[in-house]
């Protein structure tokens, strides 16, 4: 089954914010075999919602909207929705006790203007939103769904996964499997990579698809299938990627669709050991991506940002005559850094960067982007320099994430991972 | 002047990367008076390419692409250009000669793959992509514009903002003026904001519109006015502007369009004085804010992400009796964390957390989404404990965004600034 989906609102059209609820959405379907026909971004305009919903029904049977519907005078999708489906908009009284109880969680009264949020199209079946003030609005019209949710990722990332999403599967069954495989490579570009594996990738059958989802420093490679088979699918998936793997062998960072931080943190706790970070110009970063995986507290104790050289000294006991001889970018000051954290926070394990994020600092020798990396495992460092493209946020980026792949890797080796 | 863009590309509708170029080219365009009217986010399918194409230029009299240009094999937004646009897909050798320029820069050697980057279509017009090996593509016909530009954010973030925005200045001249004015509001929710200023946001004149633009913990009001008149537009904006920061007072926490970390960092520089986190439950995402601000080297020294109690412990001082009478999430624990991390850094100014960023380790005292933070600066500390909701990621963000919020207001009272 195919979905549409419209996201509605000026704060996205005028980039103040990132559309992540198509994405989200999409994640959510892929497991049941639905995907995403089309996004369409519009204003609160009356005119670009109709036009937007009409396209919709055009190609997909179910669309779903998100946003546009706060309790404030610019967000109109409510009143566009009861123009096109029919009906009134009057106050719905479980409605309005749902939108108390939200209210109440939050230690807040209820005030006029959040109370409007009751008011809904009589055209509609309501979703009470166990999250938010704005509820969910189930249309139909001619054996076509339309869905409105809130804008808020959360609230409609729960509330879809909760309550729209299981609404819909019973609604529409589907007699088709689709099934996917994920493996991760790195230390080659798409292209390379694509060359490589070309006489492979032309030998595959027409129910299965390589799709190369590149991110700086690694490569997610993805088997679509596509058959009325599931049984069958799932066997072809399985032999192909294994090929693959066989294939791309020492390359392969992990056979399943995980984040690096996932990734390393599994090695961690299957190997019993703590990690810490000691982070110059990625600045926390790496620290905020490992605790960003719930349960990370088991094995990361802790980090420290040594922005300045007196706190690479001070509590990183990295020798004056270090950042005197060799500066603060350089593998024996990352080295000294890597040592000094795993001592003074206690753990088996470090990352440690120190680099030119830029967009000032940088010099003839130490150009902006270069970064030094080191990693330490019991098994000893392992340090490396690298000459990072892009601007600021970009060289922050790819240092964190080549600082996760170069432990994952230390750790593969060192203890015979696979 | 409005602008389509199109997105282009299945990984952003399986949801596995978010779209971020439409964002950055609407904030491109804002300043010059032109917007976004529409995106549509469409796979990677030549029908869908060309409805959409269709669909933009029912609407707008320019259309840009992003993406789906890269050279594996299912990237066909050449070939679908060259169908729409008439010609024939041919090798340039200028293009091929920046390709391999581009190549070179990145330390690589030019493979066949990359190599057709330099096949385009005899109908359009190239624009040499600096920073990557795609070559962004001008097509007119019947005076509209289309401009096929890169998926990667920051090639097309830069070669829009250099090469592309440019030319379209140049064809097209608008006589409208499109001013706006931004201020920050803490301590309000979007509803309550509104109706308490409702009165005057219904008394604004025809040409000025208020945008609320709410995230967790702050919303940035946005005055948006259209004129003939460009003098006089920036005079009624002022006026207008200055009226909402007199009646929000002490809730306005900036008065231009800044991120938080970008106001503390202003106010850190100009009095003078330095910073530092000591982080629990938000990781070091505090400190990846802050260093994420181009110069932050200046104020910020470091950061000790303490996660496991033994270095609060040991590295920030805190007392083993505070830790075992009061827990790591109180108040008392912050405010020492607080003094230990200023100390050890040396630094006048500190952010300091430890909460329950869940799913796990919540109890009813201590349920999931409380974090007590504290923030220090020369005039004392200041604590507080919040019961953030959401998950993982959102109590982290929350957390992370009242740390900042809490300096500043600190500060700001403190040093008497505006």
């Amino acid at each position: 089954m195919n979905v549409s989906v419209i996201a509605i609102g000026d704060e996205l059209l005028i980039g103040q914010v990132v559309d992540t609820n198509s994405g989200d959405i999409a994640r959510m379907l892929q497991p049941h075999g639905w995907s995403v026909n089309d996004v369409q971004v519009v204003g609160d305009s009356s005119e670009a919602i109709l036009t937007a919903i009409r396209r919709g029904f055009e190609i997909s049977d179910v669309v779903l909207t998100t946003g546009g519907l706060g309790p404030t005078k610019d967000d109109i999708t409510k009143s566009v929705l009861c123009r096109f489906f029919g009906g009134e908009l009057r106050e719905d009284v479980s409605v309005l006790e749902n939108v108390k109880e939200v209210v109440a969680k939050r230690g807040l009264k209820l005030n006029d203007l959040t109370a409007t949020q009751a008011v809904v199209p009589s055209s509609c079946r309501v979703i009470q939103n166990k999250v938010g003030t704005a509820p969910l609005m189930w249309f139909e019209q001619n054996g076509k769904i339309l869905v409105s949710m809130p804008g808020v990722p959360f609230e409609t990332r729960q509330m879809f996964q909760d309550a729209v999403l299981p609404d819909l599967l019973k609604r529409f069954k589907s007699n088709v499997a689709i099934e996917h495989r994920t493996i991760l490579v790195t230390g080659w570009s798409e292209s390379q990579l694509a060359m490589e594996i070309s006489d492979w990738e032309n030998a595959l059958p027409s129910y299965i698809h390589l799709a190369y989802l590149p991110k700086p420093g690694l490569i997610r490679l993805r088997l679509d299938g596509v058959y009325h088979d599931k049984e069958f699918l799932n066997e072809e998936l399985d032999k192909y990627k294994s090929q693959l793997i066989a294939r791309l062998a020492e390359d392969v960072l992990c056979d399943e669709d995980y984040t690096l931080q996932e990734i390393l943190l599994q090695y961690l706790n299957k190997l019993n050991l703590t990690v810490a970070t000691a982070e110059s110009c990625t600045g926390g970063n790496i620290a905020h991506l490992i605790t960003s995986v719930a349960g990370s507290s088991s094995v990361f104790m802790g980090s420290v940002v040594a922005y300045s050289n007196d706190v690479k000294h001070r509590l990183l006991s990295v020798k004056q005559e270090t950042l005197d001889e060799y500066g603060a970018v350089s593998i024996p000051t990352v080295e000294e850094m890597a040592k000094g954290v795993c001592d003074i926070v206690k753990t088996d394990c470090g990352i440690v960067t120190s680099g030119i994020a830029g967009p000032g600092g940088g010099t003839i020798d130490k150009p902006v982007g270069m970064v030094c990396i080191a990693v330490k495992s019991p098994g000893g460092i392992v340090s490396d320099t690298f000459y990072f493209p892009g601007n600021r946020g970009r060289v922050i980026e790819r240092a964190s994430t080549m600082g996760l792949i170069m432990l994952i890797k230390h750790l593969k080796k060192g203890y015979g991972l696979r």
